[in-house]
């Protein structure tokens, strides 16, 4: 098994943090950060730095806001094997007010979200923030709805941007294998002549999170993002432990995510935070749409997947 | 979506039967047989017919010894647009003195499950249970455990026989899509000169149930089980209503059995029967073993996954 160049990030407490507001107990952060050391993860995301003057932060934990103190607070001194980000979404964040300088912060690499539309503003904000001296990816979410023009497209420009990778981001979990392969090799075939790395971020909708990251993997994405036991939104994400495992070996260890996922995953589901696949998420994904409706089906406990699927047919 | 010569095999009753004993509802087994007729499902399989000389009947609902009776009793007259089937475990069935000729027989197929070491008494099962009138396949059981090698002589002996088709049977759920391609060709590349199909069945131990039957099918697999919300041994099965899903349209059609779940799968799953994914189980898929520890592992709400790997690491 080869992981020369792969940088596996966590992004528990982003994508997980759709799921329960941000709220996450410190003493959870440090676990799992502890744990992605242990496991040789290489990057771990510390969610959002969401603008505080769009969402108000009494309704949010700290988590959506993330700032440099806040990081600090948890992990006390900064270990050199695990590099740190926070993703920040295009018209979401004050980047220009909230970002400072690299060279007094604890976070290395900033992610840049987007939809397709909204290219040109995440070039404005990888240029930006790339000047102060971080690392910058650009997430193109709902990749499942974009044509292969309108990604091409995309790719030629952010192939001229500081940006080290751009990801396939499946938010929809509307993938299925096949689709993933395809994607991979057009993303690879535009960013590597221009030096540029491939990201895979899936979502379990159908069941394919995990698969998706490994065909993307093999065919050369480096960048893969999990979570632990899968926490994120809706169907959730692929499972960081079983994405280490699969790597497992002198780089990466599966160990402290199983312990992790011992000692707080398996709570945190029971205490009622809600995430992973059902049938509901599964005709979100089939057909290809936010899995908003599910959510919410999920919440109601509302199992009528036929009116869903007839609800989702017609959007 | 082509589906031109596709055989989606229900295996709910068979595999779904070694998670509750074969004690189903009478009620479940007729909702099931008239969702699969709905869906375009082109076989259920009634249970296994095991021999009663080895296994206690009192210790087992009937659909482990599947009579032709007992079917009859359940779905009354024939439905042409389903076929039904059987499996018969090599050295579990008393093939010579339980299976009568077709033409006094509601079943159409009886699928021979073995392990790599028991083809010649497959073979030997295959050739009379088809002299019968029956349609036969062989399910070749543990395959991730099989060398490259092992497999083909199999397959050239195996073409040589009646069977309609043989199965990649993934028991362990250890298989990643790589290898469910792989091993697709290596079936396809000896079976079709002899004019045989290939089947598959995939375990959901690394959640890649769903993704390998695509895989499979892309690669010219024409059959596929599935089982109803996944329900089968451990980790689960593809489950049929994502398959029929995917290929719905014209011949096949989701809705029953999205009914079917609601209706039957979701309580039965709350009242205590137990299956799909858990650590446990992705930890036996990873090392290639049975499942059997992670059954007793999830029956004993055991969660020392580091202890359990271990375990699994020496064997």
């Amino acid at each position: 098994m080869t992981v020369e160049g792969i940088k596996v990030v966590d992004a528990t407490l982003r994508d997980g943090g759709l799921v329960n507001d941000f709220f996450f107990d410190d003493d959870f952060v440090k676990a799992l950060y502890k744990a992605n050391i242990e496991a040789g993860i290489d990057y771990m995301e510390f969610g959002y730095r969401a603008s505080k003057k769009q969402f108000d932060p009494k309704n949010f934990g700290k988590w959506k806001f993330t700032s440099d103190k806040d990081v600090w607070n948890v992990i006390g001194e900064k270990n050199p094997r695990l590099k740190l980000s926070i993703m920040v979404d295009v018209g979401r964040t004050d980047f220009r007010e909230d970002i400072g300088p690299r060279k007094d912060s604890p976070i290395d690499l900033f992610r840049v979200a987007t939809y397709i539309e909204t290219i040109p503003e995440a070039i404005e904000m990888i240029d930006y923030i790339s000047s102060l001296g971080y690392e910058t990816t650009c997430n193109i979410m709902a990749i499942s709805k974009c044509t292969d023009e309108q990604i091409a497209n995309a790719l030629y420009q952010l192939a001229q941007t500081p940006a080290l990778a751009i990801y396939i981001v499946d938010s929809y979990g509307a993938l299925y294998p096949k689709q993933a392969r395809k994607l991979t090799r057009l993303y690879h075939q535009i960013l590597a002549p221009a030096g540029k790395e491939v990201g895979m971020h899936a979502h379990n909708n159908q069941q394919c999170a995990f698969a998706n990251t490994l065909e993307a993997k093999d065919l050369g994405a480096k960048w893969l993002d999990g979570t632990a036991f899968g926490m994120g939104r809706g169907a959730g994400n692929c499972h960081s432990e079983a994405l280490i495992a699969y790597l497992n070996g002198k780089k990466y260890h599966v160990e402290p995510l199983l312990k992790l996922v011992e000692d707080w995953m398996l709570s945190m589901k029971e205490n009622g935070v809600e995430w992973g696949y059902n049938t509901s998420y599964m005709l979100t994904g089939l057909t290809n749409q936010h899995p908003r409706t599910a959510i919410a089906a999920t919440k109601k406990k509302d199992y009528q997947y036929i009116e869903q699927l007839k609800f989702l047919s017609y959007q």
